[in-house]
This record gives C-alpha cells, structure tokens and sequence, in this order.
C-alpha cells in the first residue's frame, strides 16, 4: 500500500518529522512518501496560512495523488482536507480528523496540547467543524511565539509536560491530543511521564488511511463528497484542470 | 467611500449582477468596484471549487485592497472570508455571512433558497459555521444541474417561487434568504409574491459594509483576527508576500 | 428617515446618552428621536424588570410607530423586541442583537463587558434566545451594585478597560460588546486602548435600522413575525388596542 | 396548602377550565384559587400577547402571591414566569414547564400537541429557553384559525388524535404534551385512544407546585433569582411598586 | 400509595439514609419500601459500577416491582432507569432526574455538589444524557478518596458548604443539587447557610414519584418506552425471564 | 495480535456472521476469537436488553480479556463499552462508535440503515452519547418485526437497498452505516449498487482495534477511563471480583 503524505506548510524540517513518524508506525509493507508544499508559510496558525496550504496541498494531490491508495493531509487542522476528499478518488484522511476520532476511541472527553496561543482558535474551529466540540475538554497551548519551528519539541518539553497534567487535572480530559506536524513524535517520547494515552495527528492518520485502504469503500459518486460537477473553468494548473475534468458518469 | 467586490467565480456575467445590484442598493456617495477572479471555476458549488475561488479571491484583495474602505467576497459561502479577515486592514464582509444576520433581524427563523442540490452541504456547513444552525429552518434547491449560470433566475423563476412557498409553509421559516450570487436581485423581483421578508446576498453585503465603514472600529491587533505573525515563506505572489510581511506592532 | 428609539428604562439620563451616540453615528438624513419609558425602573438588570421594559416600550412603540421608519428598542436585553417585531409594520432592532450581529462580522467569538454581575444571567439567556451562545467566548461586568446610573462609565472606565483586556487574553475574545445603554459611547472613547474592535449596541442598533429601512423588505404577512391573528381583549391602551385590530388581510 | 393559579388570557371560559383540571387533580388538602387576567386577550398564540398577558400576570401576582403558598402561570407558553420567579418569595411554576418535565420523566423525546399552526413558533422558542429542545421529537397543530377557544377540544377532538398518533408514528415521540390550557383536560379524556403517555399542563403544574411547597427550598437570595436589586421606579401600580420594594438583606 | 426504592449499591448504611429521608417527605398515605442490591459496590462512581448497580437493580425490580405503584432507583447517575422504564408497567424515576427537573424549577442553571471527583465524569454524562447540559453552570466536588461512605456527610460538611458557594459566586448557578444518595439529608442540614434553593436527589424523587402515580399516565404500548419485543433469551433469572415474556398486545 | 470479540447477545448464528466477518477483515497476523453471551437475548433492540447485554459482555470480558490485546463489544449500540474501557487493561472499542468513526473519515454526515423501527430510540441515543448527532442525517429502518435474526439480510435485502437509497437522495448523507451485527457483511455485499461509501460495524472496529493495539497508547491511570477505585463489593461473578481488585497504583 502506497500513502501520500503532504505537508502544507514549507519547512522541510517538519516534513522530515513527520515523514520519519510516519515511518515508525506504518505496516511493513505501507511505503510512506512524503512531500513539501511548494509555497506557502514555515508553519501554519492561522486561517490565511491555512488557506495558502490548502492550495498548495492541492496542487501536489491533483499532481500526484493518482499514484498512491490514499492521500494524508500532514498539518495541522486539515487545510483543504474536504475540498480534497471530494476531489480524489482515493481515501484522504487529515492529522486532526485522525487524531481526534481515535482519541474518541480512548476517551470520553480530550484536550489539545499545542504549539502557539495563536493556533487555538483555528483548531477549536477544526473540532467543531468535526462535530466533536462537545467532547473537547480544552485546549492548552504555549504561549510565546514559536522561534524555531524544527525544535519546539525538544526546547519546550517540560512545558508540554506541564500542559498535559493541568489538562487532565483541571479540564477532565481522558485523552490528550499532542496537535500539530511540529510536535510529530512528542507524544511517544514523553508517554510515560503522562498518566492518560496520548494520541499523535502523523500515527494516528497513517493508522487510520491504511484501515480505508484495507475497508476499500466505493468511491462517493453521489452525496456531497462526490467530484464537483464538471463545468468551465480557467487558469487552474494542469493538474487540477484534470482532476476537475473527469466527471464522474451517473 | 469605496467598496471592493470579488467575484470568486470566473463569470463575467455573474459579476455584472452582483455589480448591478451592488450598485442598486448602495448609498450615493459609496463607490462600487467589482473583480472577477482571474482563475477558477464558472460557479461555485462545492468545497474544492470554494477552496480555489477562496485562492483567488486572496490574490485579488491582496493586490486592491488597500485602495478601498471594505472589502466583499462576493460569492456563495463566503469562500477565504476569514482568512481575509485575518490579513486585510479594512473590514471585509461575505455574501452569507451578510445575508444570514441580516435575515435574523426580520425573523427567528429562515430558510434558504438555492440554485442546486449539490450546493446545499456546503451552504449548510456555512450556516453552521457561523453558529447559527439552530436557526435554520431549511434549505431548499432547484434539483436539475445548473446548465445556464447567467439565466438562472429568468429560467427558473417559478420554481424558486414554490421552493419559497414550501419554505414558509412547511418549515416554519419567518424570512428568506435568496442564496447566491447568480441569484442577485430575484429577491427584487419576486418579493410582492412572497408573504415574508426576502434577502439578498449583495445588497446585504454592502449594507453590512457601509455599516463597519461608518462605525470605523479599531483593526484587531490581538485575537484571532489580527494579522497572522510574520514567518518565512516562499513561492506567494508579490501581493500576497507583501500582505504577509506587513506586522503589526504590539 | 426617521428611527424611533424607546429607552425601556425611565432614567432621562441614560435617554440622553443614547440620543447622543444615535445622532453622532446616523447619517445626515436620518432624524433620530429618542422616548424614555413612562413607567418601569431606573435600569434594567433582571427578567422582571425587562418585562416591565417590555410593556411600556410596547405603550411607546404603539402610539408613535406609524410616524417613524423604524423602532429601535434601546436597553439592554432588548425587552420585548420580538413582540414588537410581530406588531409593528416597520422594521424594529434592538441595541443587543445589533451589537450581536455586528460582533459576529468583526471577530469569531465575542465577549460582552457588562455593569453588573446580577446583569449577566439575562444577557446570557438574550445571546441563547439569539442562537449565538456558541460564538460567547465569556460575559465579564463590574461586581460592584450600581449606584450612579448616569455617571457608570466615567467613575468605573478603568475596571471596565481591565475587564476588556482580560477578556481578550484570557477568554479567546475576537470582538468585545460594550453592553447596555448606561455604557453608550464607551466603546468610542476606550477604542484605542483596546487591542480589538469594540462594538456598541446604540450605534450597531442605528446602523442596522437604517440598512433595514434602506433595504425595504415586505413586512411578514405570514411565518410567526406576521401580525398576531385578530381576536377579542379588553383593558389595553388606546394604541395597543388599536394596533392589534388591523388585521393584514391574507 | 393554598394555589394561586393565574390565566395570563381573559377568557373565563378558559379559567373554567383550568380551574376544573386543577381541581381535579389536586391534593384534598390543597385549596385552589383560579384568577383571570383583567386585560389581554382572549387566547396567547404570540410573543405580543405572551408580553401582554406576562404584565397582566404580573398585576395579579403582585397583589395576591403573597396569600398563597405557590403560584401558577397558567398559560400556553409560561407568560412572565421568570419574571414572576425572581419577584415573588414563593414558588412559581408554568404549564409548560412542568408539562415539559414531567414528559421527560415518561420518555426520552416528547411531542407537543396544539391547537394553532401560528403557536408553534412561540411554543418552539418555549421549549428552547427551556434547554430542552434536543428532547422534542416534533410539534403539531391544528390548521385552521382558531374560532371558538372555550369549545376547541369537543370540536377536533378527532383532528387532535389524528395529530397524536402521527406524533408517535412518523416523530418518534415516546410521550405527548397536550399544549395549552383551552386544552386542559383533554389528555385525560382521550388518553385511552393513545399508546403511549400524555401529559397536560394543568395537572402537570398543579403537582409540581404541590411538591415544591412540600420540599420548602428556600428563596433565593443570591443568583439570578433573587429579587431585583432596590433601585429607583416610577408609574407602577401599587402592588407591583411595592413587590419591587421590599428588598433582601444580605 | 406505596413506593419501591432500590439503592443500587450494597451500602446497607446508604439504604438507611435514603429510608430515612424517603419518610420524612413522603406523603402520610405513602409507603416506603428500601431494597439494597444484592450485589454490587459500596458506592457507584464510574460507569462500570453503575453497569452492576443497574442489573442489580433490574433483578430486584423484576422481583418486587409489581406490588408496587412506582420504583426509584436510588442511586447516583440513575443506573439502568431508562431499562427499567421499559421494562416495568409502573412509572420509574431515578434519583438524578428528579432533582434535575426539580432545580429546572427552581432556577435557569444549576450546579451539582458531588462526593469525588472521579464521580464527576459519571454526572456529567447523566446530565447529557438528560438534555440538560445547557443548564449545567457546574460540577464541584471533593478532591480527596472517599474513606467512610456512611460518613461521607458529617465529616466533610464545611468543604460541601465551601463548595456550595463557590458554585454560586463563580459559576452562576441558581440552585445546587446535592449529588449521591451518601448526601440524602445534607440539603435539608445546611439550607439556611447557602443564598440559594438546595436539592437533594431522594426527595426530589419521591415527589416526582408521588406526582405520577396520582397522574396515573397510561402504560406506553408504543414508542421507545413500550416492553422490549418478546423474543428468545435464556440464562436469566427467573424474575427477569417472566418480566420480558409479558408481551404487550397491540 | 489476538482480538476478542463478545457478541453481548446470545444468538449463536449472530456469532458466527460476525466471526467471519472479522476474519475476512483482519490483517493476516490477527488472531480473531468471538465469543457468544452465555445470557441474554437473541438481538438486542431496547435499552432493558442492552443493560443485560453490557453485564453479559462484562463476565466474558473479566474472565477473558487478560488473554488478548484489545476486546470488541460486537453489537449494535455498543452495550457496555465505556464500563469495560475503564475495567479493562487494554483497548477496547464497539462496533457503533467503530463504525460512526469510520463514517467521518468518509463524509461529512452520515444515515443509519437498521433491522428495526424499535431500535431507531436506542441507536439515535447511541450516537448522541457518542457527541455525534449534529452529523447525523438520519436512521432508516425496516417496518416490520424481525422474524429471523440469522437471515435478515437476506430476506430483506432489497428493502435495505432502497432505504439506502432513500437516505442519499432525502436526507443528504454522504456515507452510510449498515448498523446491528446480524447485518454484518451486507455492507460488502449491496456496496456497488449504492452510490456512497457503506461503513459495517464489524470491519471498522476490527480494524480500529488493530489500529489501536499497534499505537500502544499507555492506559489510562488517571481520568475517567481509569479503573474505578479499589471499594467494598460482594456477590459479584470471580472474574469480575479480581478484575475489581487490582487497582493501579499512583
């Protein structure tokens, strides 16, 4: 089984993490690749940033995504995650949606650990655009400004630590969601210092995309997740011109 | 004062409507300037295309913008708005998002009216994104696809008629919202025939506008809608570049 | 145009205020008059008071409404604005839901700045019975009992510059209200201390009547914001009276 | 122990009724007194005569309440209820608020049966402010305009069957609310044609009022229902003016 | 009248608590039988618990329940309420609810006083379960293991009280409940030190249970609260085999 | 990797559809136990009949679980799940909360497809404990009463086509759950005549559980997926008493 990974963000650091994650954790015969987002920002808080992602994870799914069983939207809040589930005809699974309904699985109630005060208003709108924001407990975040996006893990550990524990002792979380493709790893590392699972966006989606691949569900052909109606279009790259052209017969 | 259309669609004729009817409605001294997206698709029906109209959009504010008071994503949706809200200094203002506080000014419930069946998820998930799903009474939908963007309303006049009908009478809706840019101006033109209040995307829109221009708040240099913080990026057009690099002081 | 505002409290102090910041914001063409409440109380914290609010705005609003282009219902909780809505065949807002809606065009999620601590219960339940509780980030108010009405904002602008600050940092405000009439121009004179767009119920109110009024949308002649069906009372007002006897014909 | 109930409409054939269901029902030892309102209208469909028949309510309630051990608004909807809750030192329980939990007792989603299309929305709104609107499985009316309201029940009787078994068939209610004191009474005359529960407001109220008096919580003097903070009034009648007097110590 | 209580949990000391408090509220003309389940717990804090206290329950139901006019189940979180309101022909309350829509009359939100905090992940699903989030200010409770379960009452007194307040002035809440039947009596001990309604879960229950019973409501021979469909079991005792056999005829 | 799936009811030919079912699913190294309740019903519609279900499952499961790595509650409505996630060492996952997971990964809402009109009440309650609800589009049943559990899909497969069909094209899903484990299987068998993604209990929560066992979350030792504290009990089942003792040390 082939899966996609695409980071929407630029910073080759990050898709090396998560690309190294997702290694450690795919079955031995998932062959994991993993690509950068072409433009666009080193790391995505915000609901623009999001937006540029979201085309840019476009463009390299429309170019590339015919090659693989399924496709991973690798940042945080799944930019363009559902422009592009209706657009493929493979799978497409996104960190948040992965992280959050296996967390849902290990719990009745979650916390989001993240990187940046910034990013927790665009994460809470991702858990309530899933439905789910009954079942968020809370979202503790650091609160300066990220420096060094590559390194956040290891130069805020503790901190994170102390996220976690205010998280389930204060807020009643069952399951902690360690968010966000920088932090990709974390979670494993610092498991046993944390008396509730911990639950990983980059392990939870490649676990969740090889579960679609081996289901194998028909592909929507009608419903809203099916292709857009073919129609005129203009100035799109050659990729999504074609990915837009084939209609679906009905 | 002057307002900026975008037309994230790439129907000049779906542009000279909402053009029309901006103009219509607006105030004597309020200048009106609408764009066409310069890429994408003919309407916009569906997440994939929102995501691109929404792409296109940005490029366009980022360069006009700021030769304006307030800027309108002048689409179904209101594809980018808070992204745009995010990065622009001026208030920007959607199609729905306009449509949906006005029309809970004239009843506690409303319907939609809409051009196509396949419209509806993505309306509906607009709705609820702005947290007013509790107030929806219903959406209904002309059923054929759309053949003829520009003629919509001309070709189907009565059916929208009964679709408004069905609303007020089996869904309990208080008001209408027509729903769409190629919609602009039916609310107009059938309004005698329809026992409760209409309202069009457009002419709320600008209103809406007009409004925030007038009352000049401050622009948001915390929160979830101030500027994303300045960050390395590659690959973005000059505008948008120049949009990103621009941070507020704190 | 003309706009109508009720003050529902008695204090001529606070009708003043309101007068004030209503003409300040109107256009040039609009003619405000401003009515204080033959009966009721001082200021309105409570459900029983609102309801007092409720009746004598009605009293107003029957006899001098056919004069105006629109009614204004200018308290806190906006005291039998629906009641209102159904009656009168003008457009008619309330300073709460005008500074509700425009909240949501500026800010994801708002907080409301209040005088007192006994205010918030009824406020709270407003922003519920306006289908926005999801988009509260929290309410915050002054804890000490009101003593001087008309002189709140000047003896009290400091705590409430604070209560604005923590709001944003610590409850994820986009946008703040500035709530009730005693607090009329705050927003105004507090504007650039504020990291955020403030939002004040007396100029939202006047903007929104005059898009309504400008708008001109058929008055409901069905859906339950249409006129109460004629049926025997006895022991109304001359004006109530008066008003639900004509019925619209169907 | 002694009940106060108040018809907030002015149809004595309608307190009649309610007079005689409570009656009925009631404890031997409990005393029921019924009063009508002495202005309104002759039956509350909406939110104009619910503010209208709350002030008469009110008006009563005042001069009386103090006599009686418990009050009940004994009126479609809960006319003023909180309003009434907060003001008066004794108990005050609503039709629909009892009917509503005392269904909730009897099954997990209740339908409301009424007796005219335009009360829905009113009874909806009712519902809502309730918190209970995830419990309604659907609300059903008769169609026509209301003609003879002490006379309803005996003249569609077989309509208001009709509308329970649907409820049951097509709604998925597990019980019925029989909505509306024209109605009271008619739960029980019918209740044998129907497989499964009905609830009536009357008896409802008259045993939820019985048991609070019996468990004697003590009147609230913090929170949102203790009594309106003293302050400055003007115009009100006598009874009312000194309700709002008698403040609490705290 | 005569009344089944059935403490789920094997805490003879419990049982006696929940007697003791039954009696003092009951009417004079009601009989108070208290069961203790044959097996189980000393006290229910977790779902699992709560999944052996409601089969315990059901046994002693299926036993018992016929010469009885009304069952309660007495019991923190109302193990298995909704099964036995199926599967019983006489009306069944449970301890929560009832003093769930008690505080709903006695205030618009409501904290819950609780005995530990792991039981508060347990009540807050009951809650939710109930439809009743919305009017859940919160859940306080105490932080320490609980030692001496017949105790639980007499030696934290002070930190219940403390608890009491702080839900009052920080939460908002109109009205406490005083959660778990180890607390029966302590709303009643301390009502005069707290400004608000207090609730406790027996009285509140043999209340609401008296109030049936005189309502006499039909037995549901249709919706979700009719009998399960007979069909084939085996394995169960003998009280539960002949309580699913009785088939309703339709 | 060994799995135990418990089939909470007792019908023998239920069983052995879901053991193929799972076996067919299952990666090559997963070892598929299924166990059928040894009490209990032939399928379980209600709630009485799920509380019988979730303490057959708790016996099998204490007796059993210690030998595998992840436990399976095999049927509809997930009897018993969140009591066993506490009890039990290792993960444990249902065959609904499997299925609705799935189901979002597939589209944004989703229909339920089930045996009978009788179990709609417990699965819509299934759902909404799962914090669900607002993806649901609705649940779609077979009229009549089950007559043959073993043989349902077969003898009525035709009807389940057409209520998925019915789900697509009126109620706006975009996946499909072909709910109850007497349906398993069918899912596969009907997929390439429906025009969505189906989703089966069976197979999703055979590959959660792998998914889960493979992530190695730690257990939870705090948190309300904790093991209930160590407390008195008696008359309880061996395996349940030692799976009750071991508490986990802090």
């Amino acid at each position: 089984m082939k899966l996609l990974l695409i980071n929407p963000n630029i910073s080759e650091s990050v898709s090396a993490l998560i690309d190294s994650e997702a290694k450690r954790v795919a079955n031995k015969s998932t062959e994991i690749t993993t690509l950068t987002a072409e433009f666009g920002v080193a790391y995505i808080e915000t609901r623009f940033e999001a937006m540029v992602g979201a085309y840019a994870t476009a463009e390299l799914a429309a170019r590339h995504a015919s090659k693989f069983d399924a496709v991973i939207v690798a940042a945080f809040g799944d930019p363009g995650l559902l422009a592009l589930k209706e657009a493929l005809q493979v799978p497409v699974v996104g960190l948040t949606e992965s992280a959050l309904v296996t967390a849902c699985l290990l719990g009745q109630r979650f916390s989001i650990i993240a990187i940046s005060q910034r990013i927790s208003a665009w994460y809470r709108e991702t858990v309530q655009a899933n439905g789910l924001i009954d079942r968020l407990a809370s979202i503790r975040t650091l609160d300066q400004r990220v420096q060094n996006i590559g390194a956040i893990q290891q130069e805020h550990a503790a901190e994170l630590v102390t996220l976690c524990n205010q998280a389930i002792a204060q807020d009643g979380a069952d399951v902690l969601i360690i968010a966000g493709a920088p932090l990709a790893g974390l979670a494993r590392t610092i498991a046993t210092e944390i008396p509730v699972p911990l639950v990983d966006g980059v392990s939870c989606a490649i676990k969740q995309a090889e579960s679609l691949v081996s289901l194998a569900p028909q592909t929507a052909r009608a419903g809203s997740m099916a292709k857009p109606p073919v129609k005129p279009n203009k100035g799109l790259s050659e990729a999504i011109t074609k990915l837009l052209a084939a209609d679906v017969i009905r």
